[in-house]
């Protein structure tokens, strides 16, 4: 794992607690010298969340290592999970220094959020090990990840990647076209701009606005997408008809949705401020609630899945 | 219940499965000739689910009838749930007849998505006891109910309804202001935009968004609203800071969020033949996968929120 902020700990957790040997290796001191505690600590709440096996986390704990150089962190490495800064010209580098110093690995991916693989890889003379694989934070606990082959990177290796993804209880999808978001972001981004637009506008209170979007269309989402969702509603109607007659509901509220793409400062403030008295005092207490209700709803779906 | 289509269905088959005596009432007989066998099969199916009781059920199917006139309906009755067509004259003549004809009723709430307490009750001397207490589809799965007070809503009745909800296992949230599709549906409605925006442009496949929608965003809102999200993610850093950062990549994805109101005719067919090649001869196995996932979570969420 290269890159050890936020995102590469969690990559670094979910590994470790696989039982998986991992190296952590990031270019500014700082950041490692604080990660292995933050990585053993998540990864450690995994097993106390019932998402991962003591044994297992034992065996990943005692492999876990920082890496001294980028050539000691990944000459070894088999997959490379690159989670540095997004910056461009810094992951091309990157990914062209990673062609010198790791020729063995099999497959390097990109966490990227924003970026394409076809310009992370384009230093790269070997384009068809390289791909993005995008996750949700946190890292180790939600099951997506988003993944995007550029047009060199080699369908063989795409498969393999989905392989060690669901190895690690991930589920990863095929996103055709790099866009800024990937698709879960902008599914997020679309949440969150109306419930700060809700807010805003005096339509509803932080905290019931969040306990709405939990045990309402989240609740729905999680058990159906939204394509399915309708498809499922459409019935015995028929999904022409069905559709037809429920464009009226739903154009007259896509009429009201929020359009604005940027928060101005006032709004900054005020939306800070409405959450600051929804929740400060409490952080902690919510924290490990959410964590608990995240693993419980994971270990129910996987069961429903099975069922 | 007065209106017996989906909506009315679904607030019956959940009052019965919890062993409440219903009487569902519909003036256009049809509905309500269908109607009984599917509240039935819907309590039913609550309890093998185990959303709810074996007895309790028992005890609501032997109380259930079906009305033969509005008096007869909700003469006698505590609570009336309108669920009829969302037309406000229509709505406006059943609430001022229910004055007439259900004078003892403690409240009459409305389902309505679109329309305010204040113009159901126009024509009311006694908006006292009205209010909008808005239902998610599937009714009787999905716990969040929207409540919309109006300006002449007794605030001691709505307490009131909040037990009532609660004991049915809802989670009543209150809306301030009411707007088209109140909260839930206008958070639903920018999520299947973006949803049939991000497949009409091909950055995915409808499957795949699907189940990036539910293992990515909907988990995570499930187990925090995004207000919760925002706030535990901003951490040590402040809520200031790290929402500044935040902002550069939710202004990236928002300024590439669905913009249209309409759906053009072609995007419709468009979108169809798309769900309909992804889950067209499966939709039965669908359905049951999909009740057996909300049941799942609902159970894993609650017994969260107990732990």
């Amino acid at each position: 794992v290269v890159g050890a902020g936020d995102t590469g700990r969690g990559w670094a957790a979910l590994c470790v607690a696989a039982g998986w040997p991992v190296v952590l290796f990031d270019s500014m001191g700082d950041a490692a010298n604080n990660a292995p505690d933050d990585v053993m600590k998540r990864a450690r709440n995994l097993v106390d969340l019932g998402r991962a096996n003591a044994g297992e986390l034992e065996t990943g704990m005692s492999a876990f290592t920082v890496g001294r150089s980028l050539l000691h962190a990944t000459t070894d490495a088999t997959w490379i999970i690159e989670c540095i800064t997004e910056d461009l010209i810094t992951k091309q580098k990157l990914f062209e220094n990673l062609e010198s110093v790791a020729p063995k690995a099999r497959l390097v991916t990109s966490s990227s959020t924003a970026l394409g693989p076809k310009d992370i890889a384009a230093r790269c003379r070997r384009p068809d090990r390289v791909l993005v694989a995008h996750p949700i934070n946190p890292v180790e606990l939600i099951p997506l990840v988003e993944l995007v082959p550029g047009p060199g990177t080699d369908s063989a290796l795409v498969e393999l990647l989905k392989g060690w993804l669901r190895a690690l209880g991930r589920v990863p999808v095929t996103i055709r076209k790099a866009t800024p978001g990937m698709v879960a972001g902008r599914i997020a981004a679309a949440v969150w701009r109306e419930a700060i637009e809700l807010v805003l506008t005096g339509v509803i209170d932080v905290d019931d606005l969040d306990r709405a979007a939990s045990v309402g269309p989240a609740l729905s989402l999680a058990a159906a997408g939204p394509h399915l969702t309708y498809h499922l509603a459409a019935g015995k109607e028929g999904a022409t008809g069905h559709l037809q007659r429920m464009l009226v509901s739903f154009e007259r509220s896509w009429s009201q949705l929020a359009k604005w793409e940027k928060l101005e400062p006032d709004q900054q403030q005020r939306i800070i401020q409405a959450i600051q008295a929804a929740y400060a005092d409490k952080t902690e207490v919510l924290r490990a609630a959410r964590d608990r209700r995240l693993a419980a709803t994971l270990r129910a779906m996987e069961q429903a899945r099975q069922g």
